[in-house]
This record gives C-alpha cells, sequence and structure tokens, in this order.
C-alpha cells in the first residue's frame, strides 16, 4: 500500500472484488435498479417479529450470498469488517455472529459503506488476510424509527428529506492472483469532519455535500487525476437536494466535473417520478451498498464501465447529539474501483 | 504486515507509540494508577451542561494531549481512528470534528481500545500514512444512562454489575525510524464474536470472559508463543467476576497462563476494597484504554515491563438488543506491545 499525498490509499497489490450481493427491500424492488439485486424481499417484515430482527435477517442474507457469489466456502473467510446505522451496530455484529469469523466494527453513518470496503481492501492489500467481507446494512423502519419517527406515526415530511433505503450489501475482498476478470478496488480517499452548523435532520443532503465536496477534491490533489479519468463517479446519497450543492462546490473549487458522469446513488435507486413517497431520494447505509454492489459492480463486468469513483457519505449526528442542539458532522469516504480487464 | 495463523497480524515494519495520552475522572483519580494518568478531572461534569457534552470534552482533551505528548503537530496528524459507547460513537465523531483529519469510525464496545489501536497501527505498518491516532473514551454518567439507568436515579446494581470508567485514552502510532525508545506495537489478534447466550447487561464479565479465552487461546496458537513469552497479559474488563471464568476456560484450553502475570484493567483502575461503589471492577471503552496508555506504557517505558499483550474485551449489546431478548454478542482484540530496547 502506498500513501497518495495526504488522504489517499492506493492499494498497489490491487486486490479484487470476488463477489459482491445486493438484498432489498419492496420499495426498492419497484425502483429502475431492481433487476440488479440478488434478492427483493416482498415485505419489509421479512418474517421477523421486530423491524431490527428483519434488518437482521437482511445483513445476514446479503453477507452469506456474498461468500456464495464469490464462491468462497464460509470456512475460509477470514474477516469481516462491518457497520451500520442502528445503536451499536447491532445488525452488523449479529451477522458478524452468523459469520463467525474475525469482526472490525465501523460506523461511518451512511458512509460506512466504503469506509468497510477501505479497511477490508487495506487488509488483503497488505498481507493482513486473503479474503475480508466487507458489508452495510439499512432497513427503512428501523432508522426512521430511531433517527426521526417511527414510521406507524405516519408523520408528514419536509421536501428536503430522503427516503431511507431497505437493503444490505456486502462485498468479498480477495488477493489479486491475476486470474478471472473481477472488479479491482484501486484506491481510497478517506474523508475528514466537514460541519458547516446544520442542524435539521430532515436535510442530510444539504449538510453532507460539502463533506462529498472535500473528499473529491481531495482524491483529485493527492492522486493528480481529474474527473475524467472516471466513467462515473457517484455520490452515497445527497439526493435531488445535495447532489447540486455538491456541484456547485466542486465548480467553485474549479474541478471539472463535466468531465464525467456525475450522479448520485440516492437518486439511481428510485424513480422520483414514480415513488413520490421517497420525496428527495435514498439515503442510509444500504443505499449506496446496494447501488455499488448490485447495480456499479455489474455494469463494469459487463463492460460499460471501465472506472468508477463511489463518494459514500455520512451523518454522523445522534438523535442525542441533534436533541442537545449539536451541528451535524459530516463525512465522505472515496473508492476507486475499475474493470478486471484494466491494468 | 504478515498474516499469522488466520487471526493474526504481525506488524512488520514495528510501528511505535510516539506518544498517548490516559485523561480520567475524579473517582478514577481516587484509585491507585492516579500518578499515571496526564490529567484527573476533579468533577464528572467537567464544565459542561450535559453529561454526552462532558464525554466530548474528556475525548477531544485526550486526543489533543496524546498528540502533545508526542511531539507531533496537529497539522502532521494524517489519520484518526476512534470510536465510543455512544450512540452513533458522537464522543469520537466530534473530536475528529476538532482534529480535522480523515477519520474511520469503529465500534467494537469497549474492545474499541484495541481494534482502534490495530488499525491505526496497519496504516502506518502498512504504509497508508505516517501518522495515525487511535483513542476511545468512556464517561460513567454517559454509559449507565444510556445502557442501564441514569446515575441520578440511584439505582442498585447486583453484585456482578461493573463501574464505567469515565476516561479517554488516545494513542499516536508512527512509523518506526530506529531512533527514541518509544513502545513498539508487534501484532494483533482480532476476535471473532462468542455469545454463549447470556443476556444478563448487569453482568459482563461472565459474557466477555469466553471471548477473551477464544482470542488469547487465537493469540498463542498463530504466533506459536507461550503465555510466558510476556511479562503482563491483560484483559479489558473483566472485572472480579469474569477474570476468574477466563482463567478456568484457558486452563481447559491447556494454555499456561501460570508463567505470566494475567491480570485485568477493570480491577487494576479501582481499589475495590476502598472504592465499593466500583462493586465487580470498571468497565467501559476508557477502562483498558487508559490503563494501557497512562499505566502500562509508563511501566514499558521505565523497564519494569518488556512485553504485553493488551486484550480488550466488548459486549456488542445495545439496549433495544437486550429489551427484545437478545443475548449478548462478545468480542475480544488482542495487541502485543513491548518496550522499544527489545529488537
Amino acid at each position: 500500500m502506498k500513501q497518495l499525498g495526504s488522504q489517499t490509499w492506493e492499494f498497489t497489490n490491487r486486490p479484487v472484488i470476488l463477489g459482491s450481493s445486493a438484498v432489498v427491500g419492496p420499495e426498492e424492488g419497484e425502483g429502475p435498479l431492481a433487476s440488479d439485486f440478488d434478492f427483493i424481499f416482498d415485505s419489509l417484515e421479512m418474517d421477523e417479529k421486530t423491524w431490527e430482527k428483519a434488518e437482521r435477517a437482511l445483513f445476514e442474507k446479503a453477507s452469506l450470498l456474498a461468500l456464495i457469489n464469490a464462491n468462497i466456502d464460509k470456512e475460509k473467510l477470514e474477516f469481516f469488517v462491518g457497520g451500520d446505522l442502528m445503536n451499536q451496530i447491532i445488525s452488523s455484529s449479529f451477522a458478524a455472529r452468523k459469520l463467525g469469523v474475525p469482526y472490525l466494527g465501523v460506523f461511518g453513518a451512511c458512509s460506512t459503506s466504503m469506509e468497510s470496503l477501505a479497511i477490508a481492501s487495506m487488509i488483503v492489500d497488505s498481507g493482513g488476510g486473503k479474503y475480508a467481507l466487507a458489508g452495510t446494512s439499512s432497513h427503512n423502519c428501523t432508522v426512521e424509527k430511531q433517527f426521526r419517527y417511527p414510521t406507524e406515526y405516519g408523520s408528514q415530511k419536509p421536501p428536503t428529506a430522503q427516503y431511507t433505503v431497505t437493503g444490505s450489501g456486502c462485498a468479498v475482498v480477495g488477493q489479486n492472483d491475476g486470474s478471472g476478470n473481477y472488479p479491482v478496488v484501486v484506491s481510497a480517499t478517506l474523508g475528514r469532519i466537514m460541519d458547516l452548523g446544520l442542524t435539521d435532520p430532515f436535510n442530510m443532503g444539504t449538510a453532507m455535500a460539502p463533506a462529498a465536496a472535500d473528499t473529491i477534491t481531495a482524491h483529485f490533489r493527492d492522486t493528480g487525476l481529474s474527473p475524467g479519468h472516471y466513467d462515473l463517479i457517484v455520490t452515497g446519497d445527497l439526493a435531488s437536494v445535495g447532489l447540486p450543492i455538491a456541484k456547485t462546490l466542486l465548480a467553485k473549487e474549479g474541478i471539472p466535473m463535466e468531465q464525467t458522469t456525475f450522479d448520485d446513488c440516492g437518486l439511481l435507486i428510485y424513480d422520483l417520478e414514480k415513488q413520490k413517497y421517497v420525496i428527495a431520494g435514498g439515503s442510509g447505509c444500504g443505499c449506496s451498498a446496494v447501488v455499488t454492489y448490485g447495480h456499479i459492480l455489474k455494469r463494469l463486468k459487463k463492460g460499460e464501465l471501465k472506472r468508477v469513483l463511489i463518494v459514500a457519505t455520512g451523518a454522523l449526528l445522534s438523535p442525542l447529539s441533534y436533541q442537545q442542539g449539536e451541528s451535524i458532522p459530516c463525512v465522505a469516504h472515496a473508492v476507486a474501483i475499475e474493470s478486471g480487464g484494466e491494468a
């Protein structure tokens, strides 16, 4: 591994994603990416008695499916790096219990998807392990209940609000032995906290946009690349409110984002015209995870994309910090992935 | 970095701890390790208006003190790996905001101390950065309020209960350039989840003991060492109930722990005879952090100890998982540290 600039790791041994999984709920199954998901639950309950147990079932299913898709026996897996939005990341810890391998719990709110992928890639790249699973999850009913109001209340939301994705995405990172056409994890740019003083938990896109712009700027400064190097750059879950703000901030920084397709996982996962209930778009740990591990990796494998940069954004508030009048610290972690054909 | 067996990383570039800090509350300041702490707050309020803001002040103070003790300018610090017990690890995220460097949030309950040290050491060892700060915190009043009852209720506790340490400990991990007599981070053994079905949040020592025994067993299996290699092996916070259970489990595994001094940070930090209110002993993320970064590192530097193994234990429950009848998944992460004189 090699440090580029101050915030970026280049994975010089080019670890690969041997297989991944994307498991979602019924609403994501009605969205435009439905055919890219491995499994779609037909109810939010998922045959469990509580929302939290449902989220756990979701995460456990995704983690086992990733191993199957990677053609790796559970016994061969060496490390699991995971986290989620639940207090004390219980969904992840229960999934870790089922996997039975050494477990590093992480938390970066919705940036957890790329934080866990960056750490899993570092483990494999630096010789710490042969196979490491990275994964995360979110469930609409657990997250809304914990951070805002239980969905059963049917409370109204402002037009800046986003809709928590019910989904879990996992990826098996393995050493690159040159065989197979696996997507390669090229680099990771770790984000620092950006907090512009916003305090509204119904306006996450605005709060997180500066973190996304800061990490993207750092990525190009550290690597010396320009946006045109990538066919696609996606933010995690800025949605319809946050993405234009990030675009404005990046334009001010002089980053020529017009060289590439710059989109957002929270916009890709739903049809905002038809699925009005998602308001500004998707959010939650599961959002960038299932869009990346379902949709984007499939496009890389098909050759429709060659190089992508996934910039997962996270709002690191707690209901209590918000109630105590604190602003929302935000972070974004970026991971660059390219198709196996590239060298 | 080199993988030993399946669970252990050997840090082949021998990263060092350039400086560390241990900041505690008034009760820890009345304990036997008082003279080893860098700063002792004389009230639990720490001049803040809420317990959570107090914990944040504690963590921020410890993180900045570690940089001072390491003689590193804040601007030189490259990564911060931190976590705590609060929902969404807010204490850590607010400390990260103050530090202004790329931030990896982690959660392993009370094992967070060694999880963060292991990841920070991996970053430095594998060339991902020159300086990485690892740290964690806990505060008696935030943790008791969140996991059990607000301390203001004055509720009674059973004799198996432990007392959450008010403390934050941080360490600056840096590259080993051969100069100075800095403690060396030699290896880390990452733990897997052990869950024997216990459900009592007032009996964490019993719940966590199997995780500690499992990780210690894995460490000696992976490294080929025996307990006599270390002058001291400490568990994180098994306290008076859990430590004897871990000893029994290790005896059953045939690990000759009698070759070394085998103790527990939760027993070292308080005088259980005089400080009756701690009941079975200390617990919380801050417990193993301040005992390691205050007491044990000082003993290593003085030459009183040559090689130590810190086995931080964590109970990965949430109040909600417990209320839904779930058992407590536990984990332990071990890090081996030796004095700089060793080669």
